[in-house]
């Protein structure tokens, strides 16, 4: 199931599916999490992104070639950060650039596959880890990089968290669509030109690793969100360096799952 | 008023006031975000953390004398990390050392004043921050120092996100009963030793500017939890180090609010 959430024109916010003619059935979550379609259709007013996560956790250099242009060393461990959870934004909306990020120019882009947590996980083994996955969706770990490397102590939370740093969407495809997540060709277009081209099949830690070392001891909560890390091709390590402009159209697509497109703004200062 | 979250005994979560004979009066949230005392008492079965919150932010090395114990520069801007929100847990309750946080010890204590957003802030100046503050709670850090300090490109989200790692409570006051939450006395106590004992005077950063920091380009959620920065008197900075013991009794106690009171056990492996 291919599994949208929307703004109805009552206010109301539902999750939906099977959309057509800018209406959506409506799908609830049952007890044991499944996903049902209600078959009862509401016109959408606007769309949201797919879940509003209760955390996002975000694994850094992931994918060995990106890693390597880093300059940063290969880790032994997956790198964990966060971001705000009220930095996700959907499918068709503005990525909005800060003031202070327009001078030096470094708003950068990741394509990352998010996996999106089903049921409370904790101290979950490798081999069982899938079973708390309710699905898949696309990210883009939007980071301003003079934050992320200058910012106190060195913590990236800053320079990742600002609004809209966190597009994801156009669907949460569960996860019975998905024979092999780690299989799935992963793309970012920049104005239709292709940055990053690479396939979740290089991850360095697998998605099953990565919720084993998260949920050691600590809960990953129902509706976390799990960003996998961005394939080789990122802004920052260009010659000369590409970063988001106003004006600019981004696409971060992933095989099975659809295209997310974000329009880039500069940010306006209203409360 | 000083509001407590509880579970009843038919398994209701609700925020209660007027705690009185293992009951509770239920307190609301209006619309304008104020809190009602309904005078509608039920029996508090389980005491639960005052919120459960939508995000942790926290402060590093907020206070002169910390910053100096650690051996880290004194920041130039406010030093910020997060905690997985499943972190919290509440007054009275375990703090669980993860097995894999036993050898070497390295779990260490922070006692730390908690701000509660109480409504969406964004793009908010510091001579305003207060009013989009809900209250105010005792909070603990704990942290892990070995996962701190060599999690993958030393981020300090790893040694941070541990269930039971953020013990807050007992109560939220809210912050009509806090004349000036820059001149409280915090401490904190291990079995008894007074092992921090500072003023919130001592902060580099004030909460005012905190807020003015975080919510740059980025809204603080409603319900987002800040912690403020810890005082000197660290475990990892004593010679030898004090690092937390199965056994140990841990108060973290502010002025007009109360103290926060966990007993350190070692985890066990349930899912």
């Amino acid at each position: 199931m291919k599994i949208i959430r929307f703004l109805d024109k009552e206010g109301n916010i539902h999750s939906g599916c099977d959309v057509q003619d800018s209406s959506a059935s409506i799908v609830k979550t049952n007890s044991s999490g499944q996903f049902i379609d209600t078959k009862k259709r509401v016109k959408i007013k606007s769309i949201k992104p797919p879940i509003a996560p209760a955390a996002i956790f975000c694994i850094g250099l992931n994918y060995r070639l990106h890693a390597e242009e880093t300059g940063l060393e290969i880790p032994n461990y997956p790198v964990v950060f966060m971001k705000n959870p009220a930095s996700v934004t959907s499918d068709g909306s503005e990525i909005f650039i800060p003031e202070s990020c327009i001078n030096p120019p470094q708003v950068d882009y990741e394509a990352e596959l998010a996996v999106v947590i089903g049921k409370a996980a904790k101290n979950v083994k490798k081999e069982q880890a899938l079973d708390y996955v309710a699905g898949y969706t696309c990210a883009n770990d939007i980071s301003a990089r003079e934050w992320q490397k200058n910012a106190g102590a060195k913590q990236w939370i800053k320079g990742k968290s600002f609004d809209t740093f966190c597009p994801i969407g156009p669907f949460l495809v569960t996860k019975d669509e998905i024979i092999d997540p780690h299989a799935l060709e992963i793309q970012c277009r920049l104005n239709g030109q292709l940055l990053q081209k690479s396939s979740t099949s290089d991850m360095i830690f697998t998605i099953n690793e990565i919720i084993e070392y998260l949920s050691e001891s600590a809960t990953l909560l129902p509706g976390t969100l799990i960003l996998t890390g961005t394939p080789s091709g990122v802004g920052f390590t260009r010659k000369p360096p590409k970063y988001l402009t106003p004006g600019d159209i981004l696409e971060t697509e992933i095989e099975s799952i659809g295209t997310l497109t974000n329009f880039v703004k500069k940010a306006t200062y209203e409360r």
